[in-house]
């Protein structure tokens, strides 16, 4: 796979986090020659929240995840790349439990503290005994660093996505890492593909799960490369508490914005990286709009030009046809009135009141789509809504990908 | 541009309708060396009907020819190719007004009673003076075929597209021809992006709108090339009376239910052949969903399988990867349960009861894949509803259409 030309230039460097503990290994189910099987084992005072996709046909390791994650406790979890375990039925769940009895055993605790995700195919049967004779190499050599574990759980992925940030919680200082994959099958709904938010400080499960839902729907559930929604889409934030800060039980408390800002920065780092490891992505692009009737509204319009596949192919044309743009806020007919349309693009205006600006002159808006970065601004005028959502051109690339191969 | 691989043979012989008249002609203001203008007028006996986008950026003619579609009368119905006069505001609004009052003085009619339909770039200001001069030569000269009547409206399609019927009411026999045009920015929403069916029964025009309603629903509304909607979709019902059959004034007299059956064969062969000649598609895709709480619930599951990229792609790229059609049922999110979920591809069976069959092999389902049409059979087992739709395979076609020049 060529590396996406949207690329970060390296992957970011992230420091352990006390109380938490990564191990790769590779299985040689799917892939040869890299590591398909992550491991992240959590110490005896952190606590854990998740947010999973909304598919009706969500996948059997979500379900499983899911419950624990409700309890707010974890021991590990174990993710493999190559085989979603989805729509695979009894067999299904009894390869999630066959998974978290063998790691239990390794680890020695209950197999109901083990969260599972799983990355790959959907509806081919699961082969755990493929995988359970790597689960005490896994459980015995817990040394891996991050940007290992970012690389082990890609699929079509051209590049391991990581971020971090730090903040202070009551004059203690906390770190946040992240890690996170995703290319195609990107619109999530509450969450995306895979994503893992490690942090030393010491919160409780309820504080952690109301700010990962709140930094989830500013960054995971406002991008798009293709309106496809995962049926395993997963993302966890875990605490180990060794921070040592004083736990803060009101996720509202003025004393965790910092954390929540700092948590905001690395969701939404890692979501733009999924966006520019779009499949085939050649341009990154950044949709504002205002003037909605609500924020829901706000970004109902956004995911609209975003998931337009007539819109995505005229940026990657580097056509300035913004006649495309206007199409894609009507479809939605959610009741914008079109005399009230404004659109901007790259900062140039393009359209006022429902027009083209009488002085209209393509140059500076051709010029700006040939950079990788293009940038749109809506407004329709009929409310205070915003929103901001990100994704990426349609290209002969994703053709190219998601035609020729299984992926 | 290359001709679609699943073009029909040849046009088919479409015969007059007495009482409508067609005349097309070429401005060259957009395209060069073809029609662009068709006129199609209507006998002082005729009645008419419409259907039109739900989008809220509807375009000026089609706002134009909406009001003029709810009295039940019009003179005339003119057509330009290459601008859309959608987003043009007072200027859009002025050029509707310009081109009705100019080919009224031709006609000697009112200028309310001419309707518009325009198809084209969005966005771009519609200059009626360089359409004007035509008018009277196609006042003048009322003798195109339906051939040439369909070749003047295209834009992006790669054939023109006809279709015919006959049926008996009360003894008399009576005819229906249509054309169509469409092939990008297919999603309809009440009806397509042009459409145009004459008759000769004699009707009014609430039995027109009722019947065309009907047949939209099964055919224009079911189809989908790429999930983006149009500003512009028109389909006009006109009938002459010429049949001199006793006109019929419930629509659901069973005495009209020869017409309604011939109407409904002439609209989903329309539909089929947009599809047929969605941009860049290589093969047709029909789906059929069935067990769903609604039959509205099945229209919205066929058409999540069918504006999915991911779908879209394997099938172009004869992948059997069904797991994304998993995905694709999922995504809606309307409740649909994993594990009553069934699918068919080519009546092959492929999975039942939410996991795939036991003794599941891939090789007619290659096999089938490998043909210009492929068909999907789905049920969710939850209820009654169910749904056919149509669409067309994602390909590198797709791409080139839309990210090299402007249509």
């Amino acid at each position: 796979m060529t590396l996406s030309p949207l690329a970060p230039s390296h992957f970011p460097k992230l420091p352990k986090i006390l109380g938490i503990n990564l191990a790769t290994a590779a299985s040689g189910t799917r892939y040869q020659g890299r590591d398909d099987l992550l491991l992240i084992t959590l110490g005896p005072n952190s606590s854990v929240a998740g947010v999973f996709t909304q598919s009706d046909t969500a996948a059997a390791p979500v379900c499983w995840s899911q419950t624990i994650a409700e309890t707010g406790k974890a021991t590990a979890i174990i993710t493999n790349a190559g085989n979603a375990n989805a729509f695979t039925g009894t067999l299904g769940q009894k390869a999630v439990q066959d998974m978290a009895t063998g790691l239990a055993a390794n680890l020695k605790c209950d197999a109901n503290a083990i969260m599972i995700a799983s990355t790959g195919v959907i509806g081919e049967p699961l082969d755990v005994t493929a995988l359970a004779p790597y689960f005490s190499k896994l459980v015995d050599n817990q040394t891996a660093s991050w940007q290992a574990a970012a690389n082990a759980i890609l699929t079509t992925d051209t590049f391991a996505k990581g971020a971090y940030a730090t903040c202070v919680i009551e004059g203690k200082k906390v770190t946040l890492c992240g890690i996170a994959k995703g290319s195609g099958m990107i619109a999530p709904n509450m969450a995306t593909m895979l994503g893992y938010i490690a942090t030393d400080a010491a919160l409780p499960a309820s504080v952690l799960e109301h700010c990962l839902r709140e930094a989830n729907d500013e960054s995971f559930n406002a991008i798009t490369v293709d309106s496809d929604t995962s049926t395993n889409d997963s993302v966890f934030l875990m605490a180990s508490g060794s921070a040592a800060n004083r736990p803060i039980t009101d996720p509202l408390d003025p004393l965790l914005d910092d954390f929540r800002t700092a948590l905001g920065a690395v969701t939404r780092d890692l979501a733009i990286q999924i966006v520019r490891d779009g499949e085939g992505a050649t341009k990154l692009i950044t949709i504002d709009v205002a003037g909605a009737q609500s924020k829901k509204a706000a970004r109902q319009i956004g995911l609209a030009i975003a998931n337009s596949p007539l819109v995505k192919t005229a940026i990657a044309g580097e056509d300035a046809n913004w006649g495309r743009i206007v199409m894609a806020i009507g479809k939605l007919g959610i009741g914008v009135s079109t005399n009230n349309i404004s659109i901007d693009i790259g900062s140039h205006p393009v359209a006022r009141a429902g027009m083209r600006i009488p002085d209209y002159d393509e140059t500076p808006i051709t010029t700006h789509m040939t950079g990788q970065m293009v940038d749109i601004g809506v407004s329709v005028g009929t409310g205070v809504g915003t929103a901001r959502v990100w994704t990426c051109d349609l290209t002969h690339g994703y053709i190219s990908i998601n035609a020729d191969y299984r992926s």
